[in-house]
């Protein structure tokens, strides 16, 4: 058995993770969300006549994406195998079941094939009727210039965007409302990860990708995508130093007074105790530049199966998204009062 | 750098871990708990001539213990060294800071030296006039029989103990009254865990325990203290229906109609993806039985670094701790609408 597991993942059938999963996630949510169609999850109490918000992406990063569906979160989701895109009829299923004549926003990270399903799903869903419109989600500041932003990977930032994207979903009346929030908060929002050790691949038990002992991949994405280079292992503080130098020379205007929500992330084995190490060495820095932290989240939410590594998320808020984040909101993934 | 850090955990002073992570987690509260003395981190606004709840134990487990306090949680945590006890010095510094003039319930897991120290601190306390009463939790089935409860260990069901025990201490005038309620929240809970591998020491990188590629340690403790026994891997479903099989197995009744509040914990780098299949593993042999989940939660909450491993804890709901479960609360740990 151990050669079969070398990662030692407490599985069934490597080949059903997704499938399993999924069928995990719907009773996590104790008969407030419900299963639709193939494998897309969907809240039951949704309010009436008013624009759907619709995430979904790739399995295996619980609990993102399926896991941001909740009160004041997202309407539902669209969940694709291990690593992979919701194919287009998985997100028609959704669309259709989040639908409720307003129209739906899907609101998912900038991935080939997501961008490719998604938008296939959205002409199977104007076929049917509904009103589609997308917002992508490209907060991965490492992955492509600021001049070249239609390359950016989506990655942790999607917590506070779907966060304040699914406030807006309570209270706006219609989808072009829904649209221009949900693009505000993507716009003021970046993030950088780094990694330190990878994931393993639940059908294989095989690593997600290679790092040599001594070095951090500054900027890599979370399935071990190129970042901007590799760093000598480093101590947190000089490691969150670096993180906000990278976040700070981007084109997100942060100056003395700003508010923002900053999210540490693990992308999955990276204790508690180090993201705490790091938000000691990040505030001081946050604080010198006169910028006020509205709300701090330290957890494990966007993640790659047991990688090692971190990333920071900033979001900077207006009035108007500042309100809307203070809006309560409950989820499997992100929960605040 | 990477042999002194085998690891590569993103630490700085791998000695100054507990302090590090303390001040981190002080800040990730926003300004609504501040530190006190030593490394104690106490609530701002508490409610006022009410009996105060005092959790604490260890740093290295993170979010526990330190983390569960909060609104509708715990009023404080007395935080001690990495997997060392809070000493007598700082759970007095914590119990001064959260006293009202209405006493203080020590609530805290069941290990010799935190038993030694919080002891102690309650002596210290008393010395100044402070009425200090005592909960232990003792969740960890296969520590000790059902006939030696005294030597059983706190494990995850401290989260659910102390979510009903927070609650209670927003609700009760009297400090008998939390007692009783912790108690009860106590004696209602189980947990059995089980670990694939360990995580690390801090100090050292070395790992916590020794466990061969091919078995599971079946109620291994969170530091790799004796279960059961060893059993060959097998898959998550078989491992679900074993948990339960000894969970079933104790003291606590469990019959049909019963409602629970049954908590899936990693401990650390088991990634969600696993805890979803073990919970699709696990309802159907709870609903077998009738017994209803009136809340899941699925999450890393009680870990030891980047342990791998899994815990299953119930919490038996009678009218009183659905009531005191169904108030919301919020802390870096655990958060509920």
């Amino acid at each position: 058995m151990s050669n079969a597991n070398p990662a030692k993942k407490i599985i069934n059938n490597p080949l059903k993770c997704a499938d399993e999963l999924f069928e995990g996630l719907v009773l996590a949510y104790d008969g407030k969300a419900r299963r639709v169609g193939t494998r897309s999850i969907v809240m039951n109490d949704l309010r009436p006549d008013a624009p759907a918000l619709l995430v979904g992406g790739g399995a295996g990063h619980e609990p993102i994406y399926h896991g941001l569906v909740g009160k004041g979160m997202a309407d539902g989701a669209a969940v694709g195998e291990i690593f992979a895109a919701p194919p287009p009829d998985i997100v028609l299923e959704a669309a259709q079941a989040v639908n409720r004549g307003k129209g739906v926003l899907f609101l998912y990270g900038n991935y080939a094939g997501d961008v490719m399903n998604f938008d296939i799903g959205a002409e199977l869903a104007a076929d049917e009727g509904i009103n589609v419109k997308t917002v992508i989600i490209a907060d991965d500041v490492c992955s492509a210039p600021p001049t070249e932003k239609h390359k950016r990977r989506g990655v942790a930032g999607l917590v506070p965007i779907v966060k304040l994207a699914g406030a807006a979903a309570q209270t706006v009346d219609t989808l072009d409302e829904l649209v221009r929030i949900a693009q505000k908060a993507c716009d003021n929002t970046r993030t950088v990860g780094v990694s330190t050790k990878p994931g393993s691949i639940p059908a294989t038990g095989k690593p997600t990708f290679e790092l040599a002992d001594d070095v951090i991949g500054l900027g890599m994405g979370i399935h071990g995508e190129k970042g901007v280079g590799l760093i000598p292992m480093c101590t947190a503080d000089e490691l969150a130093a670096k993180i906000l130098d990278l976040l700070f020379g981007d084109d997100l205007e942060l100056k003395s007074g700003d508010e923002i929500v900053f999210f540490v992330n693990s992308l999955g084995s990276t204790h508690m105790m180090e993201l705490l190490i790091l938000l000691r060495g990040a505030k001081p820095i946050l604080e010198a530049r006169g910028i006020k932290i509205h709300q701090t989240i330290v957890d494990n939410i966007v993640t790659c199966q047991e990688m090692a590594g971190v990333s920071f998320s900033i979001t900077k808020l207006d009035a108007e998204l500042k309100k809307l984040w203070d809006l309560p909101c409950e989820s499997v993934g992100y929960t605040k009062l």
